[in-house]
């Protein structure tokens, strides 16, 4: 009969050792296919341990496959064809300790980063965040516990809604909001309810991940270029674009805003075709720093033909993952209809949160306590270009809008080698010629500066390292 | 020259005022393209207000495109062509308050919900989660506010790998996890990574969102049924499938575990060819009631064939919205050079507070926990089905593991009758059938029962009505 010691068998139990000894043995041919074991009995006498306890090995085993039982009869070892030797693990414990991910997780902390648009840790309302969270722990167990709508909680759309009304203008019903995580994945979304064989045109120069995107969802792109006003209407005309991406309001990195005749001309290319729709990115709507904020392309639709799109991105942290698009109507019933059945994509704990820092008046406060900040930071900096020796060589261009503004710069150095000498400074600089699909068409020595990140102790810093770096 | 009232502007400042009259003009045609406009001094002198309301008026008709400035000249009205009559906003601002959701958020409360794999929030660790993510706010200020890598936080991904190594004696590095805002939001990265030109294998029975998922990434499937050892493999041999997606540790909705015999067939389908994968979703693994878990199949692949997925949502709850996925080494690295553009989907504050929360062995003790809680509710279910009138009746069958089980029943009506029958006593109940492509090929009155919900005060109250529906 079978035999196994029992000595040494570390922290398992003896029956986890048994079931072991036996998987190992039908893994290693020793056991061979349709043998039969020893009834339960006899084997826990042989082996002195309890019938429970081969009854447990034998159950495990039969769950697993290795082997089967014919009532009446006993057990087998069962027939496994195509049997592959399975890796040997060993894992090293220490592996997660040691590893080093402080390199990998972003530009090592002495470069200051004028390429990155994230957020400051000072310009997060934690104190709130936390109080509110809190307290939809406390009061709201149950409905955090319930699957939310595909679309996403009611109670945050709802926000959104009165939001869009109060400081956008936009008369939407909550009913056509869905709630995503990050406008990336709306993308995608927006792609399997407008269909995959349509050609989308996007803006250049512009954001390179947006056609990075379609592309990846086997979608085809052509670029539209800008005028002064906006996306050129001419070559939209004549292209094959079917859905275009814009952002209307404030594009990024060149800061222009679509005038209003743009606006007009582009609604009337949309409504010559059923298949055409606009996405209106309105990724910084909230952060015009001169005047009132533009009117969203939206607000003049009466078509149904664009797909406005927003997230907390820039308004509260992009690490929270919350964005917003708003569908025509009947888009929306087309979603309800075939995308439904997608489980929302944002936790019920932050939507919840969010939901009451809007409505409770927490993020009208703070985007205007931002908006204060954002301008007062952004007029220092100015203000020290203007009086640094950099001055004469340098001109500042869309500055009103955004949390970035263009810095075009006399030199002979090719942007290349400018972000270079800038880097070995310790200052990260994108140049407008990175956004372009391709850059010869780009005018070179052309700053991106993106200012939301960085202190107003290190304004002189930084003048004097991007000095050094034009030189 | 032009003259507005400033009497009864309501809550409009001066300068609002004027930029909305100048522009109801321009729409409406009072003014005319290339119109000159009056000089800011002297508009101010006839309207009797400050030269900057004016300014302020202009700058903003400028920015939007509605006027344009030639220096020295003057202003003047922007020609808009195509002008679209804008719709008139007019929101009734009751609607939000108004607005009913809690009727469209979920089935009635007093209906009791065998259909539904929601938790109850009684098992939820809020106080604990409270505490952790107060923590995270108050220590991680930084962190929270950087971008994380698109695979998610190196935190959380070292905080899975560990956890898989001690309860799944899975050896992955973190490098091969990518955390995402659900499984399904990963099946869409899958389908990018691995291409979109192959064919999709899926079980039969099974979730019907899984092929609903990959038909509207424009993926074909094929259906692969199962057997008492897991799916088919001789259909598999002869099917087209490229890729197969299974759940082998436990199938829903038959709760059939895949045998080791299966699992070498399987695995010796996929070495046969480079371009097939196998995506395991090992959604509940957790909650096996009787014996050790079924190891998974990734721990026998060495042939980087297996996809491993799971998620949060059984574990701790579907709203939560945390899922990963373990890519093999090769597929990580073309991850990392074709997606990584993409921003992972998880919110940083609620990817620490699960790092915590698992590395601090909260989530060891929750799992203990919840697998005693549901061992305790299935055993007094079963009781009460074996001691009441319905138990001549039934059979049950799959009871040990995972959160539901199956009961057959001996009845004359149909599943659809049975269904309808039990939703007027206000029991809510789906049956085996539900879950077949053609379920002419399923058995009958089969009832599967979610039982992760319920509470046991209600155990005797969901007999009789499931008796009554049978009856």
């Amino acid at each position: 009969m079978l035999t196994y010691s029992f000595e040494n068998i570390g922290s398992d139990t003896l029956y986890e050792h048994l079931y072991k000894s036996l998987k190992q043995d039908i893994n290693d041919g020793v056991l061979s296919p349709d043998q039969k074991l020893p009834s339960k009995r006899s084997f826990a006498k042989n082996l002195s341990i309890s019938t429970i306890t081969v009854e447990n090995a034998y159950a495990q085993l039969i769950a697993e496959g290795y082997i089967y039982s014919i009532p009446k009869k006993g057990y087998y070892v069962s027939r496994i064809s195509n049997m592959i030797n399975a890796p040997n693990h060993k894992y090293r414990f220490d592996r997660c300790e040691e590893y080093n991910y402080a390199d990998k997780n972003d530009v090592a902390s002495d470069i200051i980063n004028l390429a990155s648009n994230h957020i400051s840790a000072d310009s997060f309302p934690f104190s709130i965040w936390s109080k509110l969270i809190r307290d939809v722990i406390s009061n709201e167990k149950d409905s955090l516990m319930k699957p939310l709508p595909s679309a996403g909680s009611f109670e945050l759309r709802n926000a959104i809604a009165k939001h869009l009304w109060d400081y956008r203008g936009l008369d939407v019903s909550p009913e056509q909001i869905i709630i995503g995580a990050g406008t990336e994945y709306l993308y995608s979304i927006i792609i399997q309810l407008i269909g995959r064989n349509f050609i989308y045109g996007v803006e250049n120069p512009g954001y390179s991940k947006i056609p990075k995107i379609y592309n990846s969802n086997s979608i085809s792109c052509e670029y539209i270029p800008l005028t002064s006003c906006g996306i050129d209407t001419d070559v939209l005309n004549k292209s094959n674009a079917d859905i275009i991406h814009i952002s209307p309001s404030h594009h990024f990195p060149t800061g222009i805003v679509t005038s209003v005749g743009t606006r007009h001309e582009i609604l009337s290319w949309a409504n010559n075709s059923d298949s055409r729709y606009i996405i209106e990115d309105d990724y910084d709507s909230e952060f015009r720093l001169v005047g009132k904020p533009i009117p969203a392309l939206l607000s003049i639709d009466n078509n149904e033909k664009v797909i406005y799109m927003n997230s907390f991105s820039k308004s509260l942290s992009s690490t929270i993952r919350i964005s917003y698009m708003v569908l025509p109507k009947h888009l929306m019933e087309k979603y309800n209809e075939m995308l439904s059945f997608y489980a929302c994509t944002v936790s019920s704990f932050e939507q919840s949160t969010l939901a009451k820092f809007i409505s409770q008046g927490y993020f009208e406060k703070h985007i205007n306590r931002m908006r204060n900040y954002y301008r007062k930071l952004r007029d220092l900096l100015l203000e020290a270009i203007k009086k640094s020796d950099l001055s004469s060589r340098c001109t500042i261009l869309e500055e009103n809008s955004g949390l970035h503004f263009l810095l075009r710069i006399s030199t002979d150095k090719s942007d290349v080698k400018l972000k270079e000498d800038a880097m070995k400074n310790g200052l990260h600089i994108s140049c407008l010629s990175d956004y372009y699909m391709n850059p010869k068409h780009s005018e070179e020595h052309t700053i991106i500066v993106n200012y939301s990140s960085i202190c107003a102790e290190n304004i002189d810093l930084i003048i004097s390292k991007l000095h050094e770096a034009v030189d």
